[in-house]
């Protein structure tokens, strides 16, 4: 008796700068990936050409070992409709106004297409296989460009009435203070990449004042200048971490007075910079959380590395 | 043929100050209900004989009508162990030691007991029976001497990893400022009723010092002269309730980022002040949280009214 044909899951994520396709018969592993620049100057439609075409070169070198497709899914950053599969010209992707990715991939390949943004289907990816795997209930955070976070409640995503829930990067830390998503003084303004990027240039600023010695200098310093300095011992650089660990730590306390997790899980930055980063973030979700709250929720970083964009699209192919 | 007897569902709701124990076939409607005085300095016992002495009472007279007992719940103050049942030292019962008084009650009626804190069973009130039915996602605030929250997920209580979500009363929404949840600052400081008790006391003493008219005067001035002067129309009780309505919208905005609710029930302060103090909160909620969710959200006052503690202990007997 011939065995049950394999179900191939396919899982394209798209992002500002890239997308890549993949396939998988059991998730997480990855059998096959395509990667190319999104574009989002020249508009959807050229990147949605790339998608297909794509699917199509997985599953001509899948089908002929006897799989089938069974479903793709989708993770973009939001806003997005997740019940419509609709994509809202998100802030990194504005050109892609009200795209109907899962009707267009659904009507090609005739199977179930899901979509889900990219804070959401990253949380789902963490609890299934990643750092939040054994969890109830579990933050999972984005430290990236922005500051996102996804919600898993009593074991399940929790999306919110519009698919918003988690947007912690929007709550304020202070009347004033570095800009995240338009608003100064919030949490992605002053605990995000983007506003590590901010703080950092103030500060060197400052510190080339006072003549202390640090490599950062010129007229952008990225997030990722400030890793690779603190890396290399530099103490201004050091500094500047450690100040957005602090920042990083009210959030994780406002998070946890509110949702009292067990765990927080924090991608991007985190995973790079690890303690240097979380320890102050430890020590002020512990000063300013409730005491049994705070001594209940572990901070880790993610533990999915490079591979969590991938893997969160293939959950959200398997159903989140 | 004899029909099925009724269940009769106890409901024991447990202050800092009273003690009602009710008795339902149908909630939120009450047959019978006995109320005395908690008295928390004499420590437990006498008020846990007068419980089982309620219960016995409405047992009596109902048990010969052909009803039986079906399940007690009891709501009372956090923190406390849903799951073994057991009240810990609330602030309002502070003589209430690790009491495990669903045992207590189990062991003296033969009959399934359950204990949520009050927060919880309000909002599973509220959403069963009062201004949140229909919603899938729902907060409903306390706001009385303290501040708190009960979360309803997508239909659920959601009660976090040791019953302790919801606590937005201790989230900072200030460096300095009144005391609340031992925590200057923070929502509970800011937008309780004992928040507002404290602002009182500073806005008043400043307008005298102006010379400005206020009925308001002396050593304590608590939420409910402000709301009695306010309702007379004085301007200084006026400007205090709305300057704590644009805290609360602080504390809704906060909420609205993190949850993304349909709907925002407020009771306490919220069902006896109405637009007064929600106008400036949900103005403020509407400047400080993201455009989407704020227009999702109603910010609306309790239905329940008085009879919300009655409600929340039949839900909790009802099994939330």
């Amino acid at each position: 008796m011939p065995s049950e044909p394999s179900r191939l899951l396919v899982g394209v994520d798209i992002g500002g700068t890239k997308t890549a396709v993949l396939a998988s018969v059991d998730p997480p592993f990855v059998l096959e990936r395509i990667e190319f620049p999104t574009r989002p100057a020249r508009g959807p439609g050229p990147a949605i050409d790339l998608i297909k075409k794509g699917i199509r070169e997985l599953l001509s070198e899948q089908l002929s070992k006897g799989v089938e497709l069974g479903a793709i899914g989708v993770s973009c950053g939001g806003p997005l409709d997740p019940i419509r599969g609709v994509i809202q010209a998100p802030p990194n992707l504005s050109t892609w106004v009200d795209v109907p990715i899962t009707a267009i991939l659904e009507r090609e390949f005739g199977v179930k297409c899901q979509l889900e943004n990219d804070a959401n289907a990253g949380a789902v990816a963490e609890h299934r296989f990643g750092a939040g795997q054994g969890c109830r209930n579990m933050v999972f955070i984005t430290m990236g460009t922005g500051f996102g976070a996804g919600i898993i409640a009593d074991g399940r995503l929790y999306r919110g009435a519009n698919d918003m829930a988690g947007e912690i990067g929007h709550v304020r830390l202070t009347r004033s203070g570095p800009v995240g998503y338009h608003k100064a003084g919030s949490v992605e303004g002053w605990a995000s990449g983007g506003g590590m990027a901010q703080v950092a240039q103030r500060t060197v600023a400052a510190a080339r004042r006072r003549r202390e010695r640090t490599v950062l200098k010129g007229k952008t310093i990225t997030a990722r200048d400030v890793a690779l300095a603190a890396k290399r011992g530099d103490a201004v650089a050091i500094h500047i971490i450690r100040s957005t660990g602090r920042r990083l730590g009210e959030a994780l306390a406002i998070l946890v007075d509110i949702l009292n997790p067990e765990r927080i899980v924090i991608g991007g930055l985190a995973m790079r910079l690890g303690d240097m980063l979380l320890e102050p973030a430890r020590r002020v979700m512990r000063r300013e959380a409730l005491a049994v709250s705070a001594e209940t929720c572990q901070v880790v970083p993610a533990a999915l590395d490079e591979r969590i964009g991938d893997v969160a699209a293939l959950c959200v192919a398997m159903g989140v």
